[in-house]
C-alpha cells in the first residue's frame, strides 16, 4: 500500500489497515488521516507501545480520529511462537488512551492450535475485539496457512469466546 | 540460594522456589532434583522455553519429577512494563510437557494496576495456577512494592479469576 | 518520502537513501529500484539481516543494482547506547552478497563519545565506509545533536581512521 | 562450578571465570570475592552493561578487587549469529569503570570465519583483551567446535590484531 493507492481503496473498502512493516511511513499515516475511513494501526514487529502511540498521532494531526489499535505480537529471541504476544498492552494502551485495543493473535501466534487460548487470553485482558484468519482449506493457502482456522473451528471459538466475554463483564 | 542451604530450606519450606536469575544454574537444578520436593522452577529472564525445558530435565535426571514451570516476563525492548509477559509460554508448554505451569503476573508486568487484567488472560489462557504478590502496605514493601496488591484488591480478584477459570472449564 | 517525491529528489539527490523505518516500505523500494541512482539501503531497528537481503531484492528486482547496505544498529533491552550496534552484520553481509557495507555508528551508538571507537571498529571488521554525524554546533542541532561531531574532532577521526584502515589492508 | 568448588579451584587455578548463566549467582559471586584471585565476569546473555557492574559489585563488596569484565555477546532476535557481540560494551565499560575490559568473539558470533573481522573490531574499539577459543582439530571438539579456530589461523590472527592493537595506540 501506498499514499497513490488511497483513493482507489477508499471507493471499496470499509476500513483502511495499515500492516505492521507500515507503521512508521509517516507519509502514508497523513495520507489515510485524511481520509474519514476508521483506520486500524497494527503495532510494528519492534515497536513500543509509545512509538505505537505517536504513529497515531500522525494520523490524528491530519482530522481522522477513528483509530483502532492493534497488538499482533512484537520480535523476542522466543522462537517457539511467530511472534511474541504482547497481551499486556491491551490493558497499558487502555489506561493511556480512549482508543479502541484489538489483537490478532493469529499473526502473534502463528500457528492455529494456539489461536484459541490466545484469544481467550487477550479477551480476559480486555481488548475490545480480535483479528483472527479463517481459512477453508489452510493447507492450501498462498500464505498465512499455519495459523489460520478452519470455520468449524472458528465457530466453536467464537462460542467459547462469549463466555469468556461475559466472565469479564463484556458481551459479543 | 546456594547448594549449601537446601538441607535448612528443606526443613521448614514446602516448596522450593528456583528464581528466574538460577535458572540455569545448574548444580543447583542438580541438588533440588536429589529433593522430594515441589520446585517451581521460574523461567529466566532471556530464557527460550525451550531453555526451560532443558533445565527442567537437569531437576527430574536426579529423580524428583514434581517440577512446576512459571512464566514471570522475558526481558524485551518494551519499557512500559517491567517485562514481557509471554502469556503463551502456558499453551505452549501445556503440548510439549505434562507439567504443571503457572504465571507470575506480579513480575511479568510489575505494575499492581495490570496484574488483574493480565492475571484474568493468565487462566484464560491455560494456565494452572497464578503467584500473586500482595502486600498489606506497598508503600512501605522493602522490594516489589509497586507490584503488589493489597488484600481487598486481591479478595475481588480471586472472585473475578473464579468466573474466567469457570469460562474455560476449569474451576478454583 | 513517499514514491510521489522520487523525480523531485532524483533531480537533485546524487545518492538516495532509504531509512531505517522504510526498509520494509516495499512500494517505495521498488519505486526506487526503477532509478538509477545509487541506494543506501538502513537495516530496520529490528530487522534481521536476512530481512535486509529481501529488502535489496525488491530494490534489484525493478533493475537497479547499486546498493549500498548500512548497519546503523539495532533494538535490543540494552538501554546504555541509543540502539545496539551490530558490527558483526559486516561480515556477514560480505560473506553472502558483493555488495558494499557501510555501518553508520553515530545512530548505532547515539553518543558523540562513542562514534571515534566504534567507527574504528566498524572499519576494522571489514566495513566498506562509515556514515558519521558532524554539526558545526550540536548543542543547538535540531535533531540527533547528542550524536554529531564537531568538525575538529571528525578532522582527528579521520586521520585516526586512516590508519586503522591500513592495518587491515585497506586504504582511504 | 559452585560455591563448595572453590577451594578446589583456586589450588589449582590462576584465573576464576564465572560464566554468563551465573552472572547473577549472587552467592556465587560473593564466594569468588573473598578469594585473591583475578576474577573474570563474563556478562549475561541478557543482562545490561549496568546489571554487569552491579554483579561486579557483589565482587567487590567481599574485598576482591581483581575483577576483569568481559562482554561475549547478548540474546537478540537475530539468529545468523549464535549472538549478537555488543562491541560496544567496551567503550561504554571504560568511561564508566577502571575494571580491563575483554571480549570473547568466540562465543559472540559463534562461527570460526567471524571470530577475525570481530577480534580485530574489539581492539579497535578499545577492548583491552581477547578470548579465543582455538583447537587443534574442532571438527572432533565435544563442543564449540564451530567456532574454536586452528591453531594456525590463530597465528596469522594474532599478526594481524598486533597491527590493529598498534593504529590505535596500543602494544602487545
Amino acid at each position: 500500500m501506498d499514499p497513490r493507492d488511497i483513493d482507489i481503496i477508499c471507493k471499496y473498502a470499509d476500513i483502511i489497515q495499515i500492516g505492521a512493516r507500515n507503521m512508521q511511513n509517516f507519509r502514508l499515516l497523513q495520507e489515510v488521516g485524511k481520509t474519514d475511513k476508521p483506520i486500524v494501526l497494527k503495532r510494528g514487529l519492534s515497536a513500543t507501545i509509545l512509538d505505537l502511540l505517536m504513529s497515531a498521532e500522525y494520523i490524528a494531526s491530519e482530522g481522522n480520529r477513528k483509530i483502532i489499535l492493534c497488538e499482533r505480537g512484537i520480535r523476542t529471541f522466543e522462537t517457539a511462537t511467530r511472534n511474541t504476544m504482547d497481551i499486556s498492552a491491551a490493558p497499558v494502551l487502555k489506561q493511556l488512551t480512549h482508543l479502541p485495543v484489538i489483537i490478532d493473535p493469529s499473526h502473534g501466534v502463528g500457528k492455529w492450535d494456539l489461536v484459541a487460548p490466545m484469544s481467550k487470553a487477550s479477551i480476559a485482558a480486555g481488548a475490545d475485539g480480535l483479528i483472527i484468519e479463517v481459512h477453508q482449506s489452510p493447507e492450501d493457502a498462498l500464505c498465512d496457512g499455519p495459523q489460520s482456522l478452519k470455520p468449524t473451528k472458528f465457530d466453536v471459538l467464537m462460542k467459547e469466546l462469549k463466555k469468556v466475554a461475559e466472565a469479564v463483564g463484556r458481551s459479543m
